[in-house]
């Protein structure tokens, strides 16, 4: 599985407004990669921590593959699986590399480089999400043994610009197989719905 | 303002399925008392940590006056403000206490007491939400000074029946107005929407 160009409508998104791509809440797909080897897995806790620098919390399991990517490189990223890859975000959240090497290979899963950084310790992105966030963990030993979290600071940010353009999110006027997802349990999610303005 | 009575549909969660209340990611609203002061504020950043016992996230400024009261109590409460609340749920996150005392009455915040638990130090719940966890702080000195960053244990849970029961989120077959929020940036929300089941 070798990384492919960027999708179309990949656009870089400001980092004083990469808060906002994660501030709704919705279910994310960690990857990252060490040593030539990928992995992507499903994470509901994530979480915006910071505005500047923008900062993220993510709950990354000591049973699972990433996390040992993650902290062999120092690098992961979170990006927004859509609608189409409900079933995808579940088996990614089911199989492990541990016992199912093929994992990514099995699913399908279609990767691309991150543009403009160095790509033997960048995650790779995964196609077909609304938006990504590159993140460098912030070191906090006693945070993820004890709880299994991690500080993330973002460093780069992109979006769909077909639903998420000029730092806002367009989720009523793009297609609806661009709404982001929020997961509960089970194989349940919620779409993103109707816009509230107040 | 005195706490009433539990409204109706006010009906408990077992702990073990606690965590499903706050897995798709909604907006909160984050209640305190200490010394005979109420208050209740808003927050995005807000996330489940662990499911047994269940634990959550919540990013508390320190500019608030409900962080205050959480300190001094080590008690919090997080309940989902609902549609029909989203006007409040910014004016909550817009005013403070600490220039607008009287910021629960101004707005109409009808509040009424946790059930069931020691009424002077346990948060005042906020009436017409989805759902409420009762959370003790489990003190991190170094995450809430660093980053603004709390973890609770929940200690109680409770839902309206007519949207969560049995364990599960019934969005799609309750009234719209039950929906829950997740929220963007400046007065933008999107409604929990509709049903995605792999």
């Amino acid at each position: 599985m070798l990384p492919t160009a960027s999708p179309p409508h990949f656009t870089p998104v400001p980092l004083d407004k990469a808060y906002r791509l994660l501030n709704h809440g919705p279910v994310v797909l960690v990857s990252a990669t060490h040593a030539g080897q990928h992995n992507v897995m499903a994470a509901s806790w994530a979480c915006a921590l910071d505005f500047a620098p923008p900062k993220v919390t993510v709950v990354l399991d000591k049973a699972t593959r990433t996390r040992e990517l993650v902290e062999a490189s120092g690098l992961f990223a979170l990006q927004l699986p859509t609608v189409p890859l409900a079933a995808l975000t579940v088996a990614l959240g089911t199989d492990t590399a541990k016992t199912t090497p093929d994992k990514l290979q099995r699913h399908g899963v279609l990767l691309f480089d991150a543009p403009g950084q160095p790509a033997p310790t960048t995650p790779p992105l995964v196609q077909g999400c609304a938006a990504w966030l590159l993140c460098r963990v912030v070191p906090e030993p006693h945070n993820q043994q004890a709880y299994d979290l991690f500080i993330g600071e973002v460093v780069a940010a992109w979006a769909d610009d077909r639903v998420f353009r000029n730092g806002h999110w367009e989720f009523d006027t793009a297609p609806d197989d661009l709404r982001t997802l929020h997961y509960v349990a089970g194989g349940q999610f919620y779409a993103t719905g109707a816009s509230v303005r107040v």
